[in-house]
């Protein structure tokens, strides 16, 4: 696997039950709130610092998810809000910075992000449906929004030699 | 079990406690939020995709209860909020789509749901009250909000042979 | 124990740590909502429906406290916002109703709540804090905002022989 | 490790992961709300009243941790929001008030907390990264937001002798 973790240039995610445990808050707008986790909100700032570019391809259309996405080092371009066919936004992005399949680690826990990750480098959190699971290059033993981002990022970084706190870096950020 | 499960043409859900693990959020306008789990909508929806209806009775009288259900494939006419009387909204949904009774499963978790139970296919979560285990048909090991709704469907929808992810299907519907 | 539940005509609660897990959200005009369950609301209405009073003396004063608390059945004179001296306002609230220390079960989870618990009878859930769970007249099984309240009313009702569900009087409560 | 408790005169706090277990949520105009525990919010306060004054660094931003400071007792001046350097932070903080570092406790949960803790006695709650365990003073068997404030303080307040509430004092914070 570490050859493989080598590499990879880009690092994206799925929302729901991936930056999260899967819960929703429903407001009386129809509005959907999120729970995201410091410690992924950090890990994903650091490898957006280190050249390992983050992004995002959900279901989800909340305006919190691309405020959030900003905050964390998620470039807007690279937001794919209400996707329905997530394998088409993964060529529209993959193309759009020139990255072949290999170079692409993919985040999801459930059906429709299967055909995604059968096309490249894919990560599924321990709490995964089956199907996502056994369609996955490699299951962490984290749950998502319980460690799972933030794991899989350090796994990465790690393997590459990138996972090194400078808070010069850091500040220049904000 | 199976023979049961293979009658089953509509899934009714209570919602406190069902689709949720029992615990919403007051807020000072009075009005209540829920947390709902974003695989348990992503299976009502497939549901609804493969011509099981899903349908909605809760003592809950939130708007957003009502909003939750319309993006999971609810249709409005099939949700009936600030019940008071479950066995006569059970009643009067069966016979405006001329169910029998032993085509509808229902989902409960406490006192109010036991005479719907008692009528039809009863399944109760893990965490439900002893009473409501008692009236089940089913008890799921699954607790309410922790995946009790998903495995529910999947586990009708599989004995059915429904349990088919069809990208072209799911983009239609939104 | 038993003999002395027989005699409780009246169920005191605080409301963070017992209605809940003592978790508050903190909002950003300086609000805070809690997160109620259902199963312990429909348990406070069972005792209010059959002659068991329920109170609230709490140090929060959110408007959403007393919102939750006439959903649920308790008498706007009897909930007490922002209490500083619980067993003041203990006294205040038996002496409007008449009733003796003996008669009331109080339900605490932290330091505040001890003078209170010593007066009568004192539930503490299983995390109260240890002081306060060798104040107590009783120790629960289950954790505030866990099953503790429903619990407990469960427990006064069944040795009283009141924990009986009657659908007509549930819907002329509304 | 008690010589070093005896001598701690302020309690210095990280937010996320210390007072919560680093979970936020993100709402839709950008703003970020945390759920905080009533049992650390009650420790805090008993450490303000006894003069072991309380503080706050934290890289987060919202008004609302701001006002939840003040309801527990912490300084305005003595809140660092936003801080991206949180050793210069910590220094302002001890030279405004006189403090040596072997008079400071500290409590963190992440890298950005490293530098501080190794010039004070620093503290982890159980679910801190490795890396901040190992810089760690002390390591909490609670995890943030689920008893790490409340044990840390009482863990001090009993070691000076200091644990004891009084209603009186209580009453007059208010």
């Amino acid at each position: 696997m570490k050859d493989k973790l080598l590499k990879i240039k880009t690092l994206v995610f799925d929302i729901d039950g991936v930056f999260t445990d899967g819960l929703i808050l429903a407001t009386s707008d129809g509005d959907i709130l999120r729970q995201f986790d410091s410690k992924d909100s950090f890990g994903v700032r650091m490898a957006a610092m280190n050249g390992l570019r983050p992004a995002v391809i959900t279901g989800g259309n909340s305006p919190s998810i691309l405020k959030r996405c900003q905050v964390i080092g998620v470039a807007d371009e690279d937001v794919f809000l209400h996707s329905r066919d997530k394998l088409a936004d993964f060529h529209k992005y993959i193309e759009a910075h020139g990255y072949s399949p290999d170079e692409v680690l993919y985040c999801g826990d459930d059906l429709p992000d299967i055909p995604v990750m059968m096309h490249c480098f894919g990560v599924a959190p321990a709490d995964a449906v089956e199907e996502v699971k056994k369609a996955a290059s490699y299951v962490s033993p984290f749950g998502g929004g319980r460690g799972f981002v933030r794991n899989t990022v350090e796994m990465v970084m790690k393997v590459q030699g990138k996972w090194n706190f400078d808070v010069a870096t850091y500040q220049s950020l904000f």
